[in-house]
């Protein structure tokens, strides 16, 4: 039996297993899912053991767990592998727009919807069910590995940092695959040449102690709701382009050759907005739309809250509003550098008649960018290529994996991304889900690329 | 024995009669009161009823009962006063924050402390008292009176403009006295010359179907909280002008003698940013605080609410963004007219890629300016004269009191706010008072205004 016919064999049992993964509520942004956080992890090393790791564990952090394990018997001239994922999980709300309940993972047309289907149970599920078909069926691996799997990917891994300096020794490896990520779709796989960095904050605008009647005091003091829509207003021109000095001063342009290669993979713009049923693609002049959400910096206002929020009305002229912002970065700026650009902005346009008090949060890291020629990304391309049938796309992405600046700076290596989730599957929205059928090719994927670096030599 | 005389010897009876009216909890936001409603309408039924006032009965209503009565036995070349007020009390809660309990009155320092004896059991209780003071001294009164209790007031009086046009024959009157309204201080009276209308509004814009992924979307697709937050800042200038092409059309600015009269009313702006704990008092240029409170148009943002609103961060790009917004109005603005208005400007102002849906909500108000050399108003500033011994002060409030707006366009008649309460009795909150000495004014007020208009002919 090989490793794939294992696969094949055991796949029910493995869809049972990622059912009651994913039935744990493990969201890590609500302290209130605080036990649900600890009995994910124990599921996580529980699943470890049984598939023939060894030292799984969880380890403490300042944060919610980590759990560590390894596999180190192909010898000191075969490659070691490190593997990431996170347990942890998006908030499920708004509840009433699920289909069905987001911890009560359904099943239909093929596919499994829960909270954390897609993002990231499903993908951090799929390199284990590897090794294990590997020791299962050879009793071996040709490669080390090393698991590394997360709960704190959601809230931006806020102690993560320090576990991983804590545990440098532990964690060295030859490379990196990311076991959360996304393909480009189910015929088609990618290599993923660039992250953005992140940087979130805070603004909260003060104006008189509590709540005003608004007819009593509206026109004698300052709205703080309405100075937040002008102070965020001024962040940003009508037409997209974002308006703090300073704010793309590090920002590497697309060379011709980069947008060139951007400009040949198929994109759909009247599909696009069928997906997000958003309707129009507006953005930062100069830019196609892809080339704004893979390749340019941005600001989003991530949440608005002030005053009276119910239903009907309460005359009200707040005494506080706050918006909630993450920018997306790309190479080279730093968040720190646009943390401080956003802080001078503020100071410079807050509206007389309040006072302004911007919080930077934990969690913001660098832009990624692959450099070109590397080792791990050229191994995956070729498993890819394999399994699919196709070569891979060279793409880039708005989002951020803040773990892989961390691992870059402490461990040295520069990830590759290698999961199996799609950007059509509700991650941080309601019924999220995730397909079966790449569910079990991203196990196929993992397996061959453990025989494939197997076959390499240590650098 | 004069009615004075009367009132001075029976305070002791009208005291206890107070206490007995406060201690009935008739909170009309609260539908587990309603048995306390009925109960207070009753007790004014049968109040009016011992003062000597006629046909004294209780008028249903889709909501909360109405008391009507009258006395009408002054001839025909009298006029008749139409005198307002209302028997509901605001809910009592904190509870916690109330020294002794709300529906326990209590006498400490000359005030009896309970929920709804500043607003407005002891204002609706003061002309019945005049009234009694009248019948029971001289046996007549020199003016034909009709009463109109409602329960609703504190609810927004959803039902009263109906009840007040299917009784509009019973209602026809000479001029409307409110018993419910503020005096200045307890040594200065007050003629109050405009109260502002209201216009209520939300304003709702929508991107994408669901919220996005801040990373996976950002830069590509518009953002409903920003554009909401460009829209908003499109509205109101930094300065505080508001910028709505129209917006201030109908207004009747400020005349050099309104202006002049208002500057002789002392004010101290440090008391008022001490009393609101805002850190400055910014607006419209080109006016006084005062003036902007009294007797310009406002645009207030009541509440935000967009995406992510609860702790630490959630990276969403919203689904939407909304707005509650609130305009109050001065004449001849008419919120029609101010709301077609702010339609255009969404229409013309909203960010491309976000739809915009503008509702106006129920209970919007005219504004309400008494026009120069309103005989109702000259008799009462002369009475107030009389018995404090100083001139009132002509003042505005930025409040509405949409129940005055309805009295205008069914009766055809702008109403004088002719109470005794004072804007430090905590209304609307724990500890609410009222001084009993001017209790006591107010009756003297009343009754004396019942004699000059009776020595006046029916215009």
């Amino acid at each position: 039996m090989t490793p794939n016919d294992y696969l094949d064999a055991h796949q029910p049992r493995f869809l049972q297993e990622l059912l009651a993964f994913l039935a744990i509520p493990s969201v890590s942004a609500n302290p209130a899912h605080r036990p649900d956080m600890a009995r994910a992890a124990d599921w996580v090393v529980a699943r470890l053991t049984a598939a023939g790791a060894e030292n799984a564990r969880v380890v403490a952090t300042e944060g919610h767990p980590v759990v560590m394990a390894d596999w180190l018997h192909a010898g000191a001239d075969r490659p070691t592998v490190l593997i990431y994922g996170h347990f942890d999980v998006q908030p499920p709300e708004p509840l009433d727009l699920w289909t069905t309940p987001p911890f009560a993972p359904d099943l239909r047309d093929g596919r499994v919807y829960a909270r954390g289907a897609s993002d990231d149970k499903g993908g951090m599920l799929i390199p284990i069910l590897a090794l294990e078909a590997h020791l299962a069926t050879t009793g071996t691996l040709p490669v080390n590995v090393k698991f590394f799997f997360e709960g704190e990917e959601e809230i931006g891994s806020p102690s993560i940092p320090d576990c991983v300096r804590a545990h440098a020794e532990a964690l060295a490896a030859d490379m990196i695959f990311s076991a959360d990520g996304l393909q480009w779709a189910p015929d088609q796989p990618q290599i993923l040449e660039a992250l953005k960095g992140i940087l979130k904050l805070e603004i909260v605008l003060r104006g008189p102690r509590a709540d005003q009647h608004s007819g009593l005091h509206g026109g004698g003091i300052t709205n703080p709701a309405m100075a937040l829509a002008q102070l965020l207003a001024s962040m940003k021109a009508p037409d997209g382009r974002i308006t703090i000095a300073g704010f793309y001063d590090a920002v590497i342009d697309l060379a011709p050759e980069d947008r060139a290669a951007i400009a040949r993979i198929p994109y759909d713009e009247t599909a696009y907005l069928a997906e997000t049923g958003a309707p129009a693609a507006v953005g930062e002049p100069g830019y196609s739309t892809r080339e704004r959400l893979w390749a340019r910096p941005t600001l989003d206002v991530n949440g608005l809250t002030s005053g009276w929020q119910g239903d009907g009305s309460m005359t009200v002229l707040p005494a506080m509003a706050r918006a909630k912002i993450t920018c997306r970065l790309v190479a080279a700026q730093r968040p720190e550098t646009v943390a401080q650009a956003i802080r001078d902005h503020v100071r410079a346009h807050t509206p007389a008649g309040v006072t302004a008090e911007v919080t930077i949060s934990k969690g913001g890291s660098d832009p990624l960018l692959l450099p070109a020629g590397h080792a791990a990304a050229a191994e995956a391309a070729a498993v890819l290529t394999e399994v699919y049938g196709r070569a891979p796309y060279r793409t880039r992405v708005g989002g951020s994996i803040p773990i892989l600046s961390t691992f870059r700076d402490v461990l040295g290596l520069q990830a590759v991304v290698l999961g199996f989730s799609h950007d059509d599957e509700n991650l941080h929205a309601p019924n999220e889900f995730l397909r079966l059928d790449c569910f079990r090719r991203g196990q196929s994927v993992y397996a061959r690329l453990f025989e494939r670096l197997g076959g390499t030599v240590r650098r």
